[in-house]
């Protein structure tokens, strides 16, 4: 590793883009960077888009497969942004070549091809993080200490979900893509948003012990492409449910649905403690919500605590402490960054920052939930 | 029945105190009614109370006993509003009396006590109502115009919730009341909020035709009063979830808590279709959010409906046509005049009145989601 | 005066019925009451009407002509209801008469008018008050507590509005009424609309000492009615704005209109003051926003206080103590509760209560902005 | 200028920071650029700082004074980031130098000063943008289109608010800053957030004809620094407030204060025609609540149109296209494109982008408020 740069690899160009606007955004936000990232290569399937991507971030190298970039001696750090059957084989090569490993959530398809992925890591010494980038969103890392200094008390119920219409899903004339179908994706809304609330679950609360959920796929078949009569099969969950019991006795409640019309981008959490209770929605993404039972006669409400001050995390250092505060590419420049600090101080990147352990404690729970969607019987999650 | 008025004899001196408002102001907002109410009875456990309540009410007579109340001859309308506990016995000897019937939510203790009830009101041939009394704010009874005719597709998710914190639930030093023992309650959050959640999940979405739940008694016992160190055991849920599929397809979600700090009365609902969605929440009771896939590029969005123009349900009449709209109490207005009003012209209560096959058939689904949290299984809902 | 009973004679059925409901109302809300109002007489223009609304409340004796009513001896408060234009010399005649007396907002067409009310009101040594109901809202009448106690340090600027489009105004086509004329109204959405929010500015702040507005007429002419090509002449004002100084040397800013579409009954007001901020609107009337300058390190924020606790103004006794809250009806049987009481103990309506003083205060401050925004000049506000 | 790179020379850090980013992020967002921004120059006071700050920047040279900025052959445009004392000198001999202008807002110390700025600028025939980038965020172009379009009719009332507490200014004790004092700001919160809702008033409505405003300073001393006991008077407003009458017949409403605790940055505007209504607020700035009266029976209501998708301006090309939208920093992006695609393509600025003539109409407004509030008359804007 160079004593300042360090070269990053990544791996697919649609959330790709967001990593790179991160890796290269941060070298400013939080200035003087501890180490400063470089991205050296980009690979992906089209040829065209890779270019196209690679000349708008200045990338000098491209590549049409990821075994060309796991052997590209200047990517130090392997960030794969692709599709999650695309996740374990790569990653799991990239460790075995000795490179610092960034993974996109959700971790794999599967809890067994998640703990390989894990195993590897562990294996290889190298820093492993799963793209579990809303936890470094100032409003949620501020409502983790609100819950760990013991303002909120015990927390004994916890509501997380994230619906959306992800541009257009709720539309049966929306083409088919890597996300509507198993082998690709693993699972459906339950993967693509579902896996946050689940992660913000444990971030906040702590591990699940059971779920009982339930999916179902509305949409059954899609046009192959825009305006097409040819229809491919969907096979995974437009919409999944739980309820959720956590070991500390908690109850919870879990959605995600990607047919959930008029919904933005709603990953929202609620957490009701013995002293207090929080709200947060990605909709609103500056602000929590917080009910404190101070006693206080005839004053007790909801504060809307805009969470853009300088006392608030990641405010100190990061200029654009505006009023009007962040936006979600922020999350993933926050997400970096913290990276970036981890690996130059040899820190650990817990507990703010989520490992590949908590990318397989993730699927885990996913796994759980599915399983009890076909069995009707609530599962307990393995420790 | 006399031609112009009807003797109305009311069991209970709490939830008592609104039907009473309710069926005095029925006469006035629903001019000219085509029955007068006229009070002429109230009956309760506590003799102070009762007197004090009917002196309140210009009622002249007493009774601290349900049997007296079902012998008074001038009681024409046996309105139950007594604890679930006494529900089922006064209620069908007022039937076998010949008694019109109005009683509060939930119905009984359980299902087969319910049972009862609907076979008594049946045999006598009488009106019969369950207290759902929330069908009638005019934003819910306008909410499921537009699923019926159509503006918001086909209904594929739907959540109800009802989370509160009772006015002081929350404390653990709140004292131990009837609302906490199944001897008295039956259940608990699930029964005195809950339903009020299932009910409208039928009466917006359908039946249910299965369920998986979780309830938990987060504060074990209370005082036995106000500042005591004696203390008395919780024996019903003090927060009920569950998961649930309707028979049309569509998947529920449903929580109730009387824990949950700073949820004011946060009865709510979502409804998801496939032409767009709709929101209420009972703490702004005169709005309904409403998003419709109308293609208008651009300026798609949820719209705040505020409920509250004379194109709306019970506006023409009510005099109270003012913008900022209805409170809770005329909910109970509403629902006595349509009681009124059905049984002057002997109409069918339904499908916007509550039977007490709409009481039972929720009880069915309340009992179906205790033996899911006991069993840890999905339980089918009887037919 | 009776011992028990007062007898109530109410000019005019349009906001009389508001009273008409809050007279009879307060003997039950407010019981056991201090002295019970009994509705006696009703008189309006409409025999037709006067007769179906006296129908209504059981009101025995009706009449066509205010004279009748002021001659009526049972009549012990004489309500006045009716047009500003029928204001000044109905409520003089009574208060000669010796009634006591409530009169509807605005209190007169102008000031000299409002003077010679107030002058027969004191000479005549009567309970006088002026119809600002919304004084008469939890929220509200806590707000001012708030503000007397130094909750929020010293107020330097106030912002009172009411917007809305009445059911219609904003509609060129909607027909012209009394409303939309100086000869029966004075002034146009100033004395409909705005009188409330200037006189919330004084109740909350105190004296305005010098005002600089502007007024405006966008629909010159209406229908003479529904569906008519006759037209008549608005010469109102449909929207009047103005920058205020008070004399504690705050700044204030006031709106009024009744051509805002989408403002259902936009009553707001804001106050700013050196230790915090307050926030109400009328569209949420159980709410109070506050922020408080409290010094808790990144937990500032407004707090959506539900003003509905027992901890607020007229929550012991009134016992729709309901989670969501009061209607606006509620605000007349508060304030007309308090009449009652102030007159069964012979207590002075303020500073709670608007007498014809604080309504004769409003008038000089309308007056003052119609000639400022004539002349275009700031214009004194006489003391 | 080069055929692919133009450079930038920016004076002053502070609000500079934001157009740095502004300049070097546009070239990703909107890419392929037409022409490619150079940071290769910065100028400031503080050596320290602004070495620091072309460290952050990755720019090579550095200067103390505006002069050798000027000088600087490869600076091809002068961003002036400075305050307003020091924006007329500079900006008018860069104009004399033949550098393209871009100048941060209010354009000047008074409007005689922003006339200088603009005819150099006009005679030296270059282009030049006044910083008003609140045009450049999609819910505010969206928002003009949508008046321009006829979609709300005729606008007859409009307010324009800004309001906050900058950080900390309603603390007496915050220490003096250059804003503060009227020889480098001009006007105070007139100034420094007045402006910006001054110019969208124009932007969305028009032409402003004659004013009446009202302007105070509560907070006459502050600290020269930091916990000193030492004082320096503050001659510039705290607060500002004004009624306003456009060229076209509607009425104004304007408010700007630096003391309103709690407002974080509530830069609000409502816009009431004839046909709708729309309202923003930069508090959360991806949402246009728009109210149209299209006479849907029972439907009508306020749309909350989140303005992320693809219909919205600026989203095609921006990748950030994600449901939760756009932050501050972006609008400095967006409008800082804008620049660079006029220059590039020769386009003029306007209508969206704003000319230093723009800037000079914004003064002359300003200009009249204060002499209003000095005369207490109303004055007329100077064409």
């Amino acid at each position: 590793m160079s004593e300042k740069e360090v070269g990053v690899g990544i791996l697919g160009y649609s959330i790709g883009k967001a990593h790179a606007y991160g890796w290269q955004d941060l070298s400013r936000y939080f200035y003087p960077p501890k180490l400063r990232p470089k991205l050296v290569a980009l690979a992906g399937r089209s040829r065209d888009n890779v270019e196209f991507e690679a000349d708008r971030f200045g990338i000098e190298r491209t590549y049409s497969n990821w075994e060309d970039l796991v052997k590209d001696k200047e990517v130090e750090i392997f960030d794969n942004c692709a599709p999650p059957s695309m996740h374990a084989e790569p990653t799991i090569a990239a460790a075995e070549a000795g490179k610092q490993l960034v993974c996109e959530k959700p971790l794999a398809k599967n809890a067994p091809d998640a703990k390989k992925m894990l195993d590897a890591a562990e294996r290889a010494h190298v820093k492993h993080m799963t793209g579990f980038n809303y936890r470094f969103l100032p409003a949620i890392t501020f409502a983790r200490e609100l819950i760990r200094n013991g303002t909120l008390g015990k927390i004994h119920y916890f509501k997380g979900a994230y619906l959306n219409f992800d541009g257009g899903f709720d539309d049966p004339n929306f083409p088919i893509r890597w996300l509507h179908q198993s082998e690709t994706a693993g699972y459906g809304a339950l993967a693509d948003l579902g896996t946050h609330a689940i992660d913000l679950a444990r971030f906040l609360v702590g591990e699940v012990s059971s779920v009982s959920g339930a999916s179902e796929t509305f949409i059954k078949e899609r046009p192959v492409q825009e305006g097409s009569s040819e229809k491919a099969m969907v096979d995974v969950d437009d919409t999944t449910i739980a309820c959720m019991r956590f070991q500390n006795g908690a109850l919870g409640l879990f959605e995600s649905s990607w047919l959930t019309s008029g919904r933005i981008d709603y990953l929202r959490f609620e957490a009701y403690g013995t002293m207090g209770t929080l709200r947060f929605n990605l909709e609103n993404l500056n602000e929590l919500e917080v009910f404190i039972k101070d006693g206080q006669k005839g004053l007790e409400g909801f504060k809307r605590i805009p969470v853009v001050g300088k006392d608030h995390p990641y405010m100190k250092k990061f200029w654009t402490n505006q009023g009007v505060g962040f936006a979600w590419q922020y999350s993933f420049t926050n997400e970096l960054n913290h990276y970036i600090e981890c690996l130059a101080s040899d820190k650990p990147l817990g507990p703010i920052g989520a490992t590949f352990y908590d990318g397989y404690k993730a699927m885990l729970i996913m796994d759980a939930i599915a399983e009890s969607s076909r069995t009707e019987k609530w599962i307990r999650v393995p420790e």
